[in-house]
């Protein structure tokens, strides 16, 4: 009887589902699975308001869609294994029986999933931060308000009802696991990125009112946390025994999809915002700039450095949508990119700011913003399209070169999503600005591929990631190199780039604005 | 038999003639003419192809122009007086009768007039500002690549057989003034703001050979010229004697018909670009930023200073050409004023800087650039649209505030054009930009009429400009009034307006996007 393994991916909006043949390596079904409430940001589902900057998610929603995705591609088939990347930190409150407080207490709000991007808790975040310590080394001295510590802080001073009915405050892809396999069983990429847990030091005491007894120690990436239970088993028509793996944060889930499991490897993932990682086996000497890193965190027995950009594909789709260049987004892109492709480096005569999300590297503050500058009466709207894109290559190269100029040795640079295998112009301005080969995996499903080879790694499959990458990642790649010559252009604009950047005056001129 | 002035107004694509009654003092005929040649920017007349930058015109269209207008209005009526306005500096080598050089050596490109906006006199400029002196006290150090000097210069320079054969090099104005009249009778105003020609210290010195012999000293504004020869009268069939006044700069010409005759004012005249002036009656104080400032030059007895913004309207023209919002221009600019109207001051969160042309005030560097600043995800295609024309008003408010805090005392502002009466957004943000009122003159042709009254002056129909206002000027006006909970909020962005005016980083990052 053919074995397989199957891979979760739990992004923002859905669910996705791959089952891939052990002995071919191939995907042999997929599923997707939209959550039901989708994410909450005006009410929630009785119709109670929700302030502004709060994104909840309804905890049974992941376990709808596991049943579905299960049910579809695993029935009827021996799966060996599950793994499961998650939207991070995508914290919820349970009780000791893991029972979600969103079930419990549907009117309270603070009993929800607090998704990624709930940005109420910034005024935590920066309470926290202001503590200090040595647990904040390895995070350039900052948390987020995305994070774990600072969710939690919110509930406990705004709802303390809900914290006395808290008994774990957990992640929800450590939560997802713990329902398929019955065991609490925390990833290490979770604990580690989100909440700043660190091997033999634990988690900080930020002074949360019993946070420690809401917290248990994590396991390193690639761990099985346990079996799928009877109940899942039978429920799906999956034939076990069927190890499931600890929960992998999305962003990091990918990397051995798409051949990346090895020091020296500089991955960016192309999406509405840009994740970047740099992958390393040296003791951590984290660059200025960058957001964090931690260790068997997101590979095993490797560091990995996480950094990004806060818009990205969503910049294009912005400036599609607000400046139309046909009768259908799609039609505007083409046009737009068919026009921009006839620029040469350079000839725009513009350079524009990326953050219209706000800045992650270098500066971590959400209330900068785009800019665009070198506007004269020559300037067309494909200019401005086409600086656009040469923005969020230098935002890109901002990374890249923070590494090499910390001492990194970057072996091989590894572009992937729809975006970096569809923008030609894009992929192409990468890597004349970056000047040099980017790598770009050609595989679908790229994410739920990389938690399926977390899961054939912890329920001992393959050997090691390198393993799991060659029997079931990205069989090919395209090769994009660059051109020389617009290399050398942009190399001039990139350090006005980086003056711009630096520039207080902008900064200070930026946040003002958001205050008026 | 009823009596007349005529005003003619020689903009940069085509001529305006207005016919005045001097018992009513009303408009009773008008004429336009379009330049047969326009401006050559590409190429002669021959093919002969002309570099970068370069711009001119041909003598002749100007006779042209006057033959045509002079005759459709002024035939069988007795005209007392023909005042002139004119582009400025324009200027035109020509033999000692005043043929101009562009009719004997046609193939010549230095044989031309060079329209004020010819660019290719930088280099020329900045050697020569580069010399200093007392001379340039009224101009804060610095003369600009379209004025006279810096046009002389580049002939002189790379074209000696031309230099060799120009017997005098002279305004397009002043040149026409003298066929019409037969007598070589410069205007102050040219002669002051565009060739630093001082009363007392005559024309400075700048090391072109043999520059002093090509020029002649000028008269007042308001001056009688001479008579129209009758030459002109017989082929207009205009009934004499007919006084023609000196020529006037094109954007002072039209002070006296709006109103703007005495010390006090600051007037702007709202066009592609804008001018902007303030008169007064003290010694002169320059502030630092503005441009140039002369005595006799605009008004008679009083002091003119002379500032402006490169672009203005063509900004807005501009986007709407970029960016429609509309099947024609015209249902762009209306869609965008309507929907711009609805956000209140401050909540597009933007600020741009309105250098698309460059800047004259403070910085006077054709090489710098537009700017917007604070965009983000929610920003519309409106919401820059409104920026812009913001930008615009923090830019008049720079120069009113230059003045204000100089230690002007600005009894009223005065803003003209046809954008002043029609763009009632823009009119109205001007007001709340400046937290002032605001009055907008009702007068039709009013740079024509302007110059009409300087030939009343000339001509001693009137006995001054503020008679000659009284007599043809406007008459009536409208009042616009700023909203002062708008202009508060305004003020905050002013401020960090002029902190990225003041900003070095913009300045160097706009300057090396154009080396590139």
């Amino acid at each position: 009887m053919n074995e397989y393994i199957i891979g979760l991916d739990y992004g923002s909006a859905s669910a996705r589902g791959v089952l891939l043949d052990i002995a071919t390596g191939q995907e042999v079904a997929s599923h997707v699975h939209d959550y039901r409430h989708g994410t909450l940001t005006k009410s929630l589902p009785d119709g109670t308001p929700l302030p502004r900057s709060w994104a909840l998610q309804v905890a049974d929603d992941y376990l709808a869609a596991a049943r579905d995705i299960l049910g579809r591609i695993g029935n009827g088939k021996r799966v060996r294994s599950i793994g499961l990347g998650f939207t991070a930190s995508s914290p919820l409150p349970c009780r000791a029986d893991g029972t979600p407080l969103d079930r419990i207490a549907p009117h309270a709000p603070h009993a929800y999933v607090k998704l990624w991007k709930h940005g109420a808790a910034q005024p935590q975040a920066e309470r926290i931060s202001a503590m200090g310590g040595p647990w904040l080394d390895n995070f350039n001295g900052k948390v987020s308000g995305e994070w774990l510590m600072a969710k939690a802080a919110q509930i406990a001073e705004e709802a303390p009802d809900i914290w006395a009915q808290t008994d774990r405050f957990i992640e929800g892809g450590d939560w997802l696991v713990w329902q398929l396999t019955g065991v609490q069983a925390r990833g290490l990429g979770f604990a580690a990125y989100k909440a700043q847990f660190q091997d033999g030091r634990g988690y900080p005491d930020v002074g949360i009112p019993g946070m420690a007894a809401r917290l248990t120690d994590p396991l390193p990436v690639g761990s099985p946390a346990g079996d799928l239970t009877d109940e899942w088993l039978a429920d799906a028509g999956i034939i076990g025994p069927c190890t499931v793996a600890v929960a992998v944060i999305d962003s990091h889930v990918v990397l051995p999809a798409v051949g990346a499991a090895s020091a020296g490897t500089f991955v960016a993932a192309l999406g509405t915002s840009a994740g970047a990682m740099m992958i390393d086996d040296q003791p951590p000497r984290l660059p200025k700039g960058i957001e964090g890193v931690a260790f068997n965190g997101a590979l095993r027995d490797l560091w990995c450095y996480e950094a990004g950009q806060a818009s990205f594909g969503d910049t294009l789709a912005w400036f599609v949508e607000a400046f139309p260049n046909g009768s259908t987004p799609a039609e505007s892109f083409a046009n737009y990119e068919a026009e921009a492709r006839q620029i040469p480096a350079g000839a725009n005569r513009l350079l524009a700011l990326d953050w219209w999300n706000g800045n992650r590297v270098p500066h971590a503050r959400s209330d900068l913003s785009g800019m665009i500058l070198g506007l004269n009466m020559q300037t067309t709207s494909v200019d401005v399209y086409r600086a656009l894109i040469e923005a969020l290559c230098y935002g890109m190269r901002l990374m890249h070169d923070l590494f090499a100029d910390g001492g990194f040795e970057i072996g091989q640079v590894i572009m992937t999503s729809g975006l970096a295998s569809r923008n030609a112009l894009l992929i192409q301005t990468m890597a004349d600005v970056l000047g040099r080969e980017i790598i770009v995996p050609e595989i679908a499903n790229a994410t739920a591929v990389g938690a399926a080879i977390h899961g054939a790694v912890a329920s001992a499959i393959v050997s090691d990631y390198a393993d799991g990458a060659a029997r079931f990642g990205a069989r090919s790649s395209r090769k994009v190199t660059p051109d020389m010559t617009a290399h050398a252009t942009y190399d001039q604009l990139f350090q006005s780039y980086r003056a711009l950047v630096a520039d207080p005056v902008l900064q200070g001129t930026m946040r003002k604005l958001r205050e008026i």
